[in-house]
């Protein structure tokens, strides 16, 4: 494949088709109930960008990998999408649109909804900590699902939640903001890419560089999604523009300003291209997905 | 050991002081929003009866292991806790107290005891994933995390919670109550025993008999909570009595009456006695819980 022909759309969509074909195939409505079925199958097939499994996979083969980890990488679409549906609850966001389609707890209820993402949650690990999906090392494995669960919980991922919580309608505070944008997003982020190094069993100077990139494209993702809200139209956004301010939220641009904070995300980008320069041709889906995510309109 | 001489008192006592003290040290409050650390401290040092990860300990003990595995028995602990913290949510079961004290939610607001079980779930998988715990072979530890995250998922505890919250105030039915039950709660005592013979790497024989007793003890257990929300008194269950009939919850009295219920639950005990025979005067402790389980008060 040559640097010019690089084509990021037709790779998103074939990596897309084959974390669809692994949804689809998963699930067997005959065991679980047919309502949290429904529910566990609407959100994960509400139109998300799958940016986490395809950076994992695209992390993998830039490490030489030649397996077919889709089933890992999707493990942690199910992490995220677990994530927006407890997001968007009464109790957290409240929010009745995601991706333009009623949030989850809208159409089945909070209580389904509560434990499809409980579900989506577990069932990530039941994935991981299968060895026959592509052949790979337990103690690799386990490595995977130590990096993913801690990027996930109470001092990843949750703990921006929390933060980003209690922070509403508080004064603009530079630590707390980073700390939030760091948490809730960067460090899922950052693991998605980690994991797809680890399963290549790639050294610790390439996972090193494939780290940083992972936490760069992860903040500058959260500052861009802060600055849509204020820029993006609630059509290409599908959900109402603006909620962040009415909801008082800790967003980049009210502590710092939409300019410094475009300037954030650019330097963060540009340092994440840099970071992967010697992994050369093979990590071309990593910068043209670093690129997208500071272009993107959604 | 003699068999004369054992005491469960005793033995739950000391193993309930090995998993306190392993809770109490792997909390840092300076990672963890400190309301959010204080949410899980709160519900998992509740005076639960840490009845799971004593039944594994147990198990691993009559599978001759005798390495420190309080760690990952601990891990499941996390995962109850977290299914207690949902459970009691407004959008569940609606429960202000649980063993006497007002429920997480009550305490920090449903947002934080949402995070605080989702945080809870996820770390018991960062626990798992470690194997210097104990020295346990990777293998293993992967074998451990998919049956408990099998047991806890879509096709385990979280599918009885949805037959259960669906199933309020509907027609009493027997396959509908023997399922709830089943994965609801018997899904994860199971996986409990399970996961110490597991861990011992115990034969196939052996891990089927732990699997049997595991599944019979956890179904009786369910079965008496229903017995007690009738028979108990509000002080020793710690919750209002009634509640489950107050809301309609399809439970093993409505549906089989009383006396069968109390007979079926002797049963099961019954079978699980015999079914760890083989294993001697090691398994004198999980016969005095299955025994405990039946003459418990709360």
């Amino acid at each position: 494949m040559g640097i010019m022909s690089f084509d990021l759309k037709k790779y998103i969509a074939q990596k897309r088709k084959d974390i669809d074909e692994f949804i689809n195939s998963y699930f067997n409505p005959s065991i679980i109930p047919s309502i949290l079925h429904d529910s566990v199958l609407y959100s994960l097939t509400a139109g998300g960008k799958r940016l986490r499994p395809i950076l994992c996979i695209a992390s993998y083969e830039a490490c030489d990998g030649n397996k077919n980890i889709v089933p890992y990488a999707t493990a942690i679409e199910f992490i995220h999408t677990y994530s927006l549906i407890h997001d968007d609850l009464p109790a957290m966001d409240n929010d009745d649109l995601r991706r333009g389609k009623p949030t989850n707890h809208k159409v089945f209820g909070e209580g389904i909804a509560i434990l499809a993402g409980d579900g989506l949650l577990t069932e990530a690990f039941t994935i991981l900590a299968n060895p026959e999906y592509a052949d790979i090392n337990p103690k690799t494995l386990l490595k995977v699902i130590y990096e993913i669960s801690k990027a996930a919980g109470l001092r990843g991922m949750v703990a921006g939640q929390a933060y980003d919580l209690i922070s509403e309608g508080k004064e603009p505070d530079e630590k707390i903001v980073e700390f939030i944008h760091v948490y809730k997003t960067a460090a899922m982020i950052k693991a998605s890419v980690k994991s797809g190094a680890i399963l290549a069993e790639v050294s610790e100077e390439k996972l090193h560089r494939l780290e940083t990139y992972g936490h760069s494209i992860g903040l500058a993702f959260q500052i861009i999604d802060d600055i849509l809200d204020i820029e993006g139209t609630t059509e290409e956004m599908g959900k109402p523009k603006g909620s962040d301010i009415e909801r008082g939220k800790m967003t980049y641009p009210r502590v710092f300003g939409i300019e410094n904070s475009k300037n954030q995300a650019k330097r963060l980008i540009e340092k994440a291209l840099q970071e992967i320069e010697i992994f050369g041709e093979k990590a071309e889906p990593l910068r043209e997905i670093a690129k997208f995510i500071i272009t993107r309109t959604k």
